[in-house]
């Protein structure tokens, strides 16, 4: 068995959106797993010194453009949030919660998120909003609203994150492939050939 | 005649460098020239608040393993330069003075800076430098050491670079089709896209 991908992601990213809508059958073309990895991306950017896209000028602008047109291509729902960049603490600490014991059920409340965020525009800043995400696949509301609230949760979402960035994740989406680094939604065809070559 | 494809480019990026060895051959199979713009980013990082990448934790290490990656998936020449990121003053100026009377010169010494500089790894960042670079395109040493020290010379580099910003240029490379802008070395597929169907 090959090892599985490791995919990396905010759930504030709009490009961790369009990367997470692809990553899955990428993969799968190539006979690879993926494993999700939710992060708290702020973390990361107080190593590098980045801000939040959204609000740098020039670059701002330029993402509310870029990211629907992305989506348009690749022929995905995509919906401006109302509150950018979205508070994902609650979304993140949900999924680190799931992963431990049904990580199926942990990415499928990933992918409900995301889509709720930024294919439908709805804000995911609160753990009730997340409760509601999860709700349509079974997952208890009282019990996640315990998880997210609950210290070993955090704590285990804030080393996952430590973890990410001593592995040199600095960026959403980014991806780990047999030890190769591929940093954003626009290299996921680098990441196909990677894979469909072996290297190069 | 369709309008021109805007290149915009600061020659001591490394994607610039990758994005140049492909855009005239992209616009070609559209039947697009390609107007190629050198800037000094230093004077977006100004307004984005962004610092070259390779100072930068995590994201320099990322920089000089993806740049020979993405070099050697074009299968064109990488060698990482003495200094970096080069001061590429004295090779924009020279470049700014030649557009006005031969573009396509102008061009050709833009091809020939990059492929010292990121090809074959030497320096460009010093007048005497540029020179020894455009001496083989018949471009006269002192001609050209008289141009990158001339005020006017320096004012139209100047100029121009504030006209790409104010245009929304913030990185490099940054192209501009038709009006829409697409950032970064790997969205030259999507500017091929745009191209091929006239957007989406």
């Amino acid at each position: 068995m090959t090892p599985p991908i490791e995919f990396y992601f905010e759930f504030a990213s709009p490009y961790g959106y369009l990367a997470s809508i692809q990553i899955d059958d990428l993969a799968a073309r190539h006979e690879r797993e993926v494993r999700w990895h939710p992060i708290m991306l702020g973390a990361a950017f107080k190593e590098t010194g980045a801000r939040p896209l959204l609000h740098t000028p020039l670059k701002g602008p330029y993402l509310r453009h870029d990211a629907p047109r992305f989506a348009r291509l690749l022929g995905v729902p995509f919906t401006e949030p109302p509150v950018m960049p979205a508070n994902s603490l609650a979304a993140s600490r949900a999924c680190v919660w799931l992963e431990g014991d049904d990580p199926a059920l942990a990415k499928r409340l990933a992918k409900a998120v995301f889509h709720a965020h930024w294919g439908e525009g709805r804000d995911i800043g609160t753990p009730e909003q997340v409760a509601e995400i999860a709700a349509p696949l079974g997952i208890e509301r009282a019990a996640l609203l315990a998880a997210v609230a609950d210290p070993a949760i955090k704590e285990r979402l804030k080393e996952a994150t430590a973890a990410a960035i001593r592995r040199g994740v600095f960026g959403s989406p980014f991806v780990l492939v047999d030890g190769e680094a591929f940093w954003g939604a626009d290299r996921l065809h680098q990441v196909e050939t990677w894979l469909a070559r072996g290297g190069w």
